[in-house]
């Protein structure tokens, strides 16, 4: 590989030429051998308690219907305990006290909590990402950006003024990373992720495709001739650690103050998070919600896919919405709502099982009139 | 241009300088050169009866308002019957057996399904797509994909380890695609594409820009501590032959098994594709759609804009839902959908009508309650 | 720098090693100096009235609750004017004839319009956007094209054949212009938007990261087998002058014809704008709303966020959309519409409110029906 720096900026040419390689530069990349990890291990290492033959080999992690043997899987939704007693699976994790019937020979891991300790298992198994480390010959850095030696930068990335890389971070193709930006350690952003200009995330995070973050908020005064004056959107964004961001999901800055995203909050899809929009930590955004600006997330709220929230509003801490919600005003902490305009779920379930009779209640109340009709001319007569 | 192997990676530099070239290695463009044919010539290729006078020249598609002298236009949505009437173009494609009075020297092509016809005289008018085949000096190609000589690699395509492009496939600028992946022959992926790791494409599958294939799955198992531990998402994503995927659209993997888009589906833009849901055959999923994880569509079913479907759910064959319809259950094969939760399209329509008048309704039950009141107070009096 | 033109092609190798230059080809960055301005002086360029001291520092622009010392402020939202009392600020910009009452020491600049006003003073303050002028030697710019000499065109840049970019306009890192696209003077694209083939984008126009212009239309033509088969999206797209794009949205191209974006019109981040689709001067659509194939907005139309729109259809001048309206017909001028299907705003708030209390209305239809049975028994006896 020719390289090195020139003119204060780091600069290589040319396409690297190898592959897999051990050590410092080396590829992060599983190199795509199977693991085959002993059941016994498996429950050590998960501090699960199994019931059954330790002794059998695990080489992969599979759904309940798909398993087939050689494969641990795991029982969670209720639905499909149907499956557990016809799966193929060699083990199956379990929650403690949960009675299951499995086939014959099947291996049973008890835990407290199986979806978690399947999330465990799945990383025993799941193939590291993949890009070397180091700056390929093919990205563009500019000569005041600091990169960790250990952070992997992939071909076509553009990396722009005084922006900070960290540690262990992986920047996949065609990432691009604004004048002033900063990323903090062991982060993933997929490919063609934009973080615009001063735009700041912290440690972990994990970014997938052609997410935005940092782009202009959606602010315009109105000129005496009714023009949309676009008002500079100079604000920052500020990415706390933990934070997981979906594909061509898209979050905003403000013309002033910040943009904030809470420790631990995990976003999905095409998710859109508009200017001045104050999320708490541990928030869980399905696909395709919407929050206009200025709106605060309270911790813990959970809001179910292409949820809408409307601006200037807070949603308390822990507030649940279900699918589809249109949020207009500010609810307060722990409610579960629903519907357009959002009331609360169970009024929400009761008033949409009378909406579907709406025209036999509208003919009921039509025969309720002529009866009367009938009942006043008869008293009168 | 220089070019050539080095280390065992395909290698070039430089920008090609040329620009369109014949034969092998020829860019694909079309030239800009309008196209001329006679309405006889159309006619027998799209297998029309002709109705008027052949020898005129075509030379663009149009639509019904727009067309001009030389143009051919179409007619099949009936909201647009009175432009028939007044049309400018030089022939109309119609369907057999409706009437229709255009103007005179407008000559009319008879067909069973005047759609497809004007689909089929759109692609001989329509410039095929443009890119020079071969790999650009300018795109990232790792030593151990391997790329169809015929295939097309613009500038600034990222291709991982392992990766297989099949024959006539034409990968437009800043396409990424991750180790392992699979993509199938004549296939088109249009700019800043993501096809991630070990994601599979069969043959005929066209992608608009920005569109993501194989991002990860939102799955979280929540740890006794209250955070979201993130799953690690393994599985895969089969894309079948002749499905089309619109722009900024997002597929994801599931953490095991696989993400399956079935044969001649076609999806609109923006639309979001949770992990592990499988949709059938030649299915329509329009623009803003979203489907939560592990669902099952159907053959045939038909979403129309801003639907959503709920998570763990089958949606039978040929189901189709009207717009923004919200699916919270399972669908019998064969319904016809509409509203948020989703019931009959017949009844939400006369549901919606009542709703409407929600407050006339209110008030005739208030004034059936005084009428009560008074009667009941006359009778016992 | 290595670089000139070879083969009729622009060409130059190498990465960009200096980082601010003055003058022609200079960085057109914003070198991360404070401004500081004297109150009298903003004041004056804004042509308000001053109340209090003019000689204080204004330093940057900030949000009422999170102004300093140094900041200056704007107060038009009624529900923030008890931070107006409250406010650190330096300065409140405030509209002619509204009473406040800031802090002591603080100065008040009096406006017929203060959003404006803060705009204005917000681009005093702003940043410029950051490319370095002249076309990056990581750029590929195709032989014919055409790139005015003081454009920015940035690294990983794709330029198509025929292309002309105009004076002063700035082209973020991964845009890709297909074949034959002409965009305007002064334009601002973000990076990774893929301006296609043939698009024309006016002077002015400012897009997003990520956003797609001129993707193929959703049409296909059912075949006698059931198959959809592709209708070559042949049309062009008009992006008028002025016009703002937001990120990651997507604007499609339809068979023939075009899609217009008419002057003036800002679009919020995830819209999508179907094939066809004529949308007038001056409209605003908020994120994730989505306009179906064909349909015609009028100018000043405004749609909030989520809303949809049905093909085919033609929404008057002026028509107001509350968030996730549905609409399904076509709308008169000025109409302010909501709900789903759309009806008239306040009938669909007072339908809403009538909703939350349906399960009260039915249980008050079956009271009815027991006294009314009960009072014709005894009527009858």
């Amino acid at each position: 590989m020719r390289g090195g720096r020139r003119g204060g900026r780091t600069f290589r040419s040319g396409i690297v030429r190898g592959a897999r390689r051990d050590g410092r530069g080396g590829r992060l990349r599983h190199a795509g051998i199977l693991r085959r990890l002993k059941l016994t291990e498996i429950a050590s290492r998960l501090d699960c308690r199994l019931e059954g033959d330790g002794s059998v080999d695990v080489r992969r992690l599979a759904g309940i219907e798909e398993a087939q043997p050689g494969d641990l899987t795991f029982f969670v939704n209720p639905k499909y305990a149907s499956h557990v007693r016809a799966t193929r699976a060699s083990a199956v994790i379990v929650a403690d006290g949960v009675q299951v019937t499995p086939p014959a020979g099947v291996a049973v891991l008890r835990t407290k909590n199986p979806y978690l300790a399947f999330a465990r298992a799945a990383e025993m198994f799941a193939p590291p990402a993949a890009i070397a480390r180091g700056i390929h010959p093919l990205a563009s850095v500019a000569a005041s950006a600091s990169v960790a030696p250990d952070a992997a930068i992939a071909a076509f990335v553009s990396i722009g003024e005084g922006v900070r890389i960290g540690a262990r971070t992986l920047l996949f193709p065609h990432v691009t990373v604004g004048d002033g930006a900063t990323i903090g350690d062991d982060c993933v952003l997929h490919a063609r992720v934009s973080v615009r200009e001063r735009v700041t995330l912290g440690h972990r995070v994990v970014v997938q495709d052609g997410a935005v973050i940092g782009s202009d908020g959606f602010g315009f005064a109105r000129t005496a001739e009714g023009a949309h004056h676009k008002i500079p959107q100079a604000g920052g964004v500020v990415i706390e650690d933990d934070v997981e961001i979906g594909a061509n999901t898209t979050i905003d800055r403000p013309a002033v103050g910040e943009t904030r995203i809470g420790a631990g909050t995990k976003i999905d899809n095409l998710v859109q998070i508009a200017h001045g929009v104050k999320i708490g930590k541990g928030v869980l955004l399905a696909a395709q919600v919407g929050i206009a600006g200025s709106t605060r997330l309270g911790d813990q709220v959970t809001l179910a896919g292409q949820v809408g929230v409307a601006g200037h509003l807070t949603v308390g801490a822990g507030v649940v919405a279900t699918a589809q919600t249109g949020i207009p005003n500010s609810i307060e902490p722990g409610k579960f709502v629903s519907g357009y305009p959002a009331i609360d779920n169970r009024d929400w379930l009761k008033s949409s099982a009378v909406f579907r009779r709406l025209p036999e209640l509208k003919k009921a109340v039509s025969a309720l009139q002529r009866r009367l009709d009938e009942l006043e001319a008869r008293f009168k007569s």
